[in-house]
């Protein structure tokens, strides 16, 4: 998948904020994109966005375009992002998921481009008017617009899904039945000793313990562990009472 | 969907960068997340995050904690995250659509917890030690490491992600953290009134045993029950040893 973003371009559109082209190279970094291009920012944010924190070569590399329809003219899909807000927006309007399935799927065969707006204003419809469809980030009504670092990481996130970079972790290893069973007696034993479990109720008892022990689902390594811990308490609690 | 937001709480835990904490007030407000708490925030950081562009009532609200266990203490869940990097992360560990997947249907029934650490070194293993699991975000090898606020927005994008209405309820109630702090606590004190554990390799063993208990993921019932046990055992020991 990662692959796939190469074929991607981000487009920043009169950014103003160096902290945020540096978090939009950043984010790209990390989900794999490489290729920025930034059209008419401010001189001085860019300047001072490159050395942003693992970015450096992709800021480095960035291209800068004069115009949107520069920046855009090697690409087959051009997608804009809008916070919506009050803004009466045009043009077919997707959600980030359903989006990102399209994107996805386009980025296998051509390249796409995804243009990001001013922190202030979005994009303008100057700018709008050269993307194919918008996508929006489903946020609460009462507060759509993003900080645009944020906006990108989330994208890109998005776009970025389906590559597994790293194996899960959550394969376990259950604790064998006889283990189980070992704990059992030896806590039983244990809450006889304490007297936690009377001599009347003890049949009730075990059962109880014995479903709860089952309930916690032991791993083999936690099992051994609880065994060798009951089984000193118990140790200790029958050489105290002797 | 937005409602179950309302019982999840965002902890950061030693945040250095007033800007970060801006940035994740902000993200939290924008996916409707509104239960922040910090744990040992640099005080001046705390201080300048106060005015972040759409955040002022979630900071406002904020809770300052000491501990990462006061701050877990009425969740049912509790989940890290981490970058992974070169560490070894002994807790099961799941990518964030996964998680996102699980936390949601969490989300329905109980409080859950999403810890952040700091920017520079991320949840300690003692602040790890508080969590059911570890969840990551999917991303590039080579650069796998995300700002804090760009990290805390693709995570809450995913959490708020549109949700199946006809999700079945979980029947289980979790235990609270508090109840399983005192089951940690008490079951520490029986090891070490035992001999199970030598004073030299206590805060080591701490560690390890509140990290198994949690990997139970108790109910709030056998909870309970094994708290009596550990405090009767306890006690025994402790008469005995007199």
């Amino acid at each position: 998948m990662m692959e796939l973003m190469e074929n991607l371009r981000i487009v920043l559109v009169a950014t103003r904020n160096p902290l945020n082209i540096g978090a939009v190279a950043r984010a790209m970094s990390n989900f794999g994109a490489t290729r920025l291009r930034v059209v008419q920012p401010y001189e001085r944010a860019f300047r001072e966005a490159r050395s942003a924190v693992g970015a450096v070569e992709i800021l480095r590399k960035a291209e800068e375009c004069e115009t949107v329809e520069e920046a855009v003219a090697d690409c087959g899909l051009v997608v804009g992002t809008t916070a919506i807000g009050n803004r009466e927006i045009r043009h077919p309007l997707r959600s980030l998921d359903r989006a990102g399935t399209l994107i996805r799927k386009r980025l296998k065969s051509d390249r796409v481009a995804v243009l990001f707006g001013s922190e202030k204003w979005g994009l303008s419809n100057e700018s709008l008017s050269y993307c194919h469809w918008v996508m929006h980030i489903p946020t609460r009504a009462e507060h759509q617009s993003m900080n645009l670092g944020q906006a990108a990481a989330v994208c890109l996130y998005e776009l970025a899904r389906g590559s597994r970079s790293f194996e899960e972790r959550t394969k376990k290893v259950s604790a064998k039945m006889e283990t189980v069973e070992r704990i059992t007696e030896s806590l039983r034993e244990c809450l006889e000793l304490s007297g936690y479990v009377a001599a009347r109720s003890e049949a009730l008892a075990e059962v109880k313990l014995r479903r709860m022990l089952r309930r916690f689902e032991l791993d083999a390594g936690d099992a051994e562990v609880l065994l060798g811990m009951v089984r000193k308490m118990e140790w200790k609690m029958k050489s105290s009472g002797e």
